[in-house]
């Protein structure tokens, strides 16, 4: 069931940076398992420009500036961007924080189009990490319905099976954000991996970790505490202390193969495009699981519901190790 | 929060009668806490005429064959009857059984109708059932928008808030059936309590539960256990042995307090009557239940999670009891 069959794996991050889209990129460039090659940027906790601007300035932080980064679609399908949550990622994205201001610039084309070059540069090893909307992967199967053939696999994080959505009662905020988008994704016949809110939301940093991170000798650590502190308050009401769930980087860590998941059948999902009261749900068929995870035959999406350990411990350990590991140990 | 506040309340129980309704309606006639007033039936598990004639003949069995039944609606608000459900149900709604016949016929007025009169006659008082598609109910506000001043509460089975649907990934049959009559009855401003699968496929009745039945001196409960021997193949693949769940007698004991909800928040409640993939869902607004159960202030309608206890041994002994207890113990 592990997707990452080799050591470091090809990884094209797709991301609204965003705090937990930070530890997300923060884990992918440190961890030994994949090389990130490229990140698109989308609208949804910030603009998808100023998520270029947060994750270039991150990835300077994490020793990997080469990495290009492409600014992806500012407006959804349907819908024009709204300006972001600031109340729970700040009004740069990043918590507020003044990240140290990276010499680099994003690349000429577009997410979408970055998307399909690496595709064709990484042909059937290029695993996809997409933890904001799914606009731009939408845009590159429209404009290359031949990309599912050469993606080994697609993680996201989005959605909610039995666990409450959280911009509506049934809906998550990245499939929420365009449901138009995430329906084309499910519906491209790719391996998918669907890492909702069940599970993102049981993931949790609490503030001791967020003291270890700013106690790191790495300079990357100490930013995300920092720019954690904001995150933490919002979370407050939900969790009853000062903490935050790990949803961006639970996906990258599924997708990296540090966190396996335990149950994760293989069932049918539709998202809901209507305009009623289910827009933007992940209508995930779960009848007849009660006796243990079934995979539907011939389904390529799978949604995870449990995972072998808590993320919380592995994240830190990963960000906070003295040197960066996302340069391929061997050839 | 335990809605029956006098002993022997008055209830209308509407119902698509049925092996599990079978079973609610021996434990409303059978429990010293509520009296049956009367009967609705509507099309679900088998027809709405047939649910009468299998209602007549249970109340009969029963020792109390004077409650009136009426026959409510056989097609619903937006689509005609489609025959029932007989490879769960049986051909007669009563697993194939041979009840023996009550020389009592239907009401003439219709189940909307008789909810009416009886709402009039227990002003106040009335106790509302409702464990088949919501049809008849829909009706009688239709027909009367001041229904809901005149009853006291309503019970019913149906929905799915974390649970998967029954009918779709999302619906429950007597919601999925008719979602406009859900809607405008979770619209109608009473004091409404939803039982979902949630809880209902939480508690089950065993094979030693219907050989207890079928050993019992009272005729109703042999009959139950033969009336229940069609309904435990359906479920063998459900649970893994021959057992069924217990739907309609767990809202049954919820309105008589038999069974107390333990968690059972009081939050918004849509019902989706989109044509989409969402058709039929109960959309229950779960967030920000984690710290505990929450309710939202204004809101009537409470939506059972847990209960205190399983339904299975009480419902045995109350439908197993020598003599019958429907008749008020004191004036």
């Amino acid at each position: 069931m592990n997707v990452p069959a080799t050591a470091s794996a090809p990884v094209f991050l797709d991301c609204d940076t965003g705090v937990d889209d930070s530890l997300a990129l923060a884990y992918l460039v440190s961890s030994p398992a994949v090389r990130l090659v490229g990140v698109g940027t989308v609208s949804g906790n910030t603009s998808s420009e100023q998520a270029a601007r947060n994750s270039l300035d991150l990835l300077a932080l994490l020793g990997a500036a080469e990495v290009p980064v492409a600014i992806g679609a500012r407006d959804h399908l349907a819908k024009a961007y709204d300006g972001g949550v600031p109340h729970i990622h700040g009004q740069n994205g990043v918590g507020g924080v003044d990240l140290p201001p990276s010499p680099h610039e994003p690349v000429e084309v577009s997410a979408a189009r970055l998307l399909i070059e690496m595709s064709h540069e990484h042909t059937g090893d290029l695993h996809i990490v997409a933890i904001g909307p799914l606009t731009n992967l939408a845009l590159a199967l429209r404009e290359d319905p031949t990309l599912p053939s050469r993606i080994r696999a697609v993680t996201i994080m989005g959605g909610a099976a039995r666990a409450p959505g959280n911009i509506t009662a049934v809906a998550e905020a990245n499939i929420g954000n365009d449901p138009e988008a995430a329906a084309a994704v499910v519906e491209a016949g790719w391996d998918l991996t669907i890492v909702p809110l069940d599970v993102t939301m049981e993931n949790v940093l609490h503030e001791e970790d967020r003291l270890a991170l700013l106690a790191s000798d790495v300079p990357a650590a100490r930013a995300l505490g920092e720019i954690l502190d904001h995150y933490f308050d919002f979370y407050l009401p939900t969790y009853g202390t000062r903490s935050s769930a790990l949803h961006d980087p639970l996906a990258a860590a599924v997708a990296a193969g540090g966190v396996t998941p335990t149950v994760a059948p293989r069932v049918p999902v539709v998202v809901d495009t209507t305009d009623g009261p289910g827009r933007g749900q992940t209508v995930v068929d779960l009848r007849g699981q009660r006796l243990g995870a079934v995979d539907h035959p011939g389904v390529r999406t799978r949604v995870v519901l449990a995972t072998d350990r808590q993320l919380g411990p592995h994240l830190l350990e990963v960000i906070t190790a003295p040197t960066r590991r996302a340069v391929p140990v061997e050839g």
